[in-house]
């Protein structure tokens, strides 16, 4: 455990390939105990874990919650929704305060990008990024990796499509750092107003049309289209045309190769970046085994930074 | 504890008398426990229990809180108050994702009928119904009987009136299939426009003159009557005249037999269904029995449910 | 622990030295558990804490939220923020219910003067005062006195210097008592209109000058400017003209003595009340000091009301 050389969890973009697999075979762990009748251990007995979460969240803020208690951790929840700081504090002063508190953990999602990285400096705690703005989501992209690497053995030589709305999401850029450190090729599918932006040095290969896209892929990730915004205008295309290019469904999916697997951070919008059957279909989703090693993953990454203090 | 023979618990409808005993039968010795200087057992270490709210409660949700605790289970509060689904996300999709995650128990509350019901059979967790529109409300019949035992020794030939707004009440109905199925003669009493639908086969006396109603009764059951919709003119009365013909008072009392017991699920509205001078008059309220018995049954049904696992 | 002589903790008017004394010893104890690496004692066992707040806050509740942990004991969270009472239930039988669920300790703020002390004779549950109104807010006083001792080894002849909105202030009131009790000499620095009102037999000596007021003192205690109220218009003086007058700044400072420490129970406007250099100021801000203090100083209140019960 002691060999993981990192006091925060803040992004992937710092982590070596074995700090990666560090956290992936420890979920392992966690995953089979995760399966007993008492999936606790008292490993992290006496630590104060506190999730603040400045953007609304059940899945991830569950998932972490449910790690640190069956680790043994205390948990303390704190939601603030409508705003980054409070009655004049300063958002730094509100964390300093939980670090005053002799707290282990922060676990932090916020609305603004570097959020984590700008406070982590001056804590004592352990500060883990649970998604910051539109910059990384650590976990959920370790979580990806985990399932992935359930699948196929190896991310070595995988090919990854990405599809959909990649400008926005946070989920897409720490799967690129993570899947490029762990030898994937990774690809973009999306249409041009979804576009990632460039990744610096890293090239990522881009497509508009999704079955060239998907050519003799292993796996697909699709993600979420905020279809609230689109309802706003904002795009100049219907749900129903955009499902129609951009929703994955079986014939879709003739492209890749033909073990390949359906991934989704979630929640899902149902028939739109995805048909439902296809969602529900157990020959190619994995998605609800992304969620079950959501825990499992999470309580790895608590035991690798605090179980050493 | 392995004879129970439900892996859910979704309403009183589809238990039988010898469920219902057990459940009340291990309530007492928790009941007991209860009032000792240390409360907690180890029973359900290393459980998960999550508390799935789509309507608010304090009430209901602290009581199934503090019996997780109170058995060793750790848990973990979701309140979703203003929509039944989040951001596109169905129900089922939010379920399902909490089940991945190996949680063991889910309590839930929503505002239609049959949700438990419907999402049960596709579980691996427990589903306990915490009220459901209109439907039911398992555990708080469970309760109610759990009070009338202790105070009558048995529930069978009991004479128990229902009294008020049953129309909308699913603690009404919850009861009325208990009471049945323990042998006790349920009555109602309510205006015309508060009165029960139809229970198929069970054939329910009612009556709209409280003195009738209540004649020679061992137990009365006040419903709450929600006067914010009075308020909105949607009966012709006012809460006066309400209070004058329905509300309960030592005076309306004494057709009952000298030693009835007064019931209230609460929350109470004083001096509408029922005069602070009798729900406060420990001669005849039971009221805060039922509420300590809250914690004891539902420390029952979640050791019943989640213990054999 | 049983020398303790109350049963709750609803101010400080009604403590003597000998308990507020009893409180900050024990309270060292934990200061210490708390810098260890397991935190967690299980003194609090098998206990129900209810953190019941009417009024948001983030600080107070999660101060006493993790001093029940670390104590052993469970802890349900009940937030009501927009009303004293629900859909028409008083604030008594909201109590009362939990009361009858066998609970230990309620943690109870609310917006009105004199709440705790209103339903403590009435709760078996041991009732913890964390803010009423602008009455008292008795542990954060007991934090100021823990921290101000552990800097100046007495209070005795200590003299103490409370700046700003004291007009509002329950620290304010809860510092006069407690102070006043250990032999402090305390003095009130602020405008006409933030004047605290008379404080009966207790003949508080002040100071509408800052310099003047400052000479010679201890310990400075800045309180919190509501800003929210100037802005509309309450007080003829703009932010600017009244940090110019009252906030605190290293220049003014100079008038106290060399090692006197600065104090604020926090939330902070930084560059209102005190200027953010000194606030940040090792040398003499003791602020995030105060904030570690609050979960040791809480669980020396929950030890000495709980464990001998």
């Amino acid at each position: 455990m002691s060999t993981f050389p990192h006091r925060h969890l803040l992004d992937i973009e710092r982590l070596s390939a074995t700090d990666i697999t560090a956290v992936l075979d420890l979920a392992e762990t966690y995953a089979g105990q995760n399966r007993s009748a008492n999936k606790k251990s008292d490993k992290l007995n006496g630590k104060s874990v506190v999730n603040l979460f400045f953007e609304p969240s059940t899945r991830t803020r569950t998932s972490f919650e449910l790690a640190a208690y069956r680790l043994g951790s205390d948990v303390v929840n704190i939601d603030i929704e409508h705003s980054s700081t409070k009655k004049g504090e300063t958002l730094l002063d509100t964390v300093l305060n939980l670090d005053a508190m002799q707290i282990d953990a922060l676990v932090i999602r916020h609305a603004e990008d570097g959020v984590p990285q700008f406070i982590a400096p001056q804590m004592k705690a352990s500060v883990i990024n649970a998604g910051d703005g539109k910059n990384e989501h650590p976990t959920q992209a370790l979580v990806d990796a985990f399932t992935m690497r359930r699948h196929k053995k190896t991310l070595q030589g995988l090919n990854v499509a990405i599809c959909g709305d990649i400008s926005h999401s946070r989920v897409a850029r720490s799967n690129v750092y993570l899947l490029t450190k762990l030898g994937a090729n990774v690809r973009f599918i999306a249409p041009s107003y979804f576009m990632a932006p460039s990744y610096g040095k890293l090239n990522i290969p881009t497509f508009e049309d999704m079955k060239e896209g998907l050519t003799g892929v292993d796996v697909i990730m699709m993600l979420r289209i905020q279809h609230e915004r689109m309802a706003q205008g904002e795009f100049a295309v219907s749900l129903k045309d955009y499902h129609q290019r951009y929703g994955l469904d079986h014939k879709k999916l003739a492209a890749a190769k033909p073990d390949v697997i359906v991934m989704h951070p979630g929640p899902i919008n149902r028939d739109v970046e995805i048909t439902s059957q296809l969602a529900d279909d157990p020959k190619f989703s994995v998605i609800h085994e992304q969620v079950a090693a959501g825990v499992a993953v999470r309580m790895a990454v608590l035991d690798l930074l605090l179980s050493g203090r």
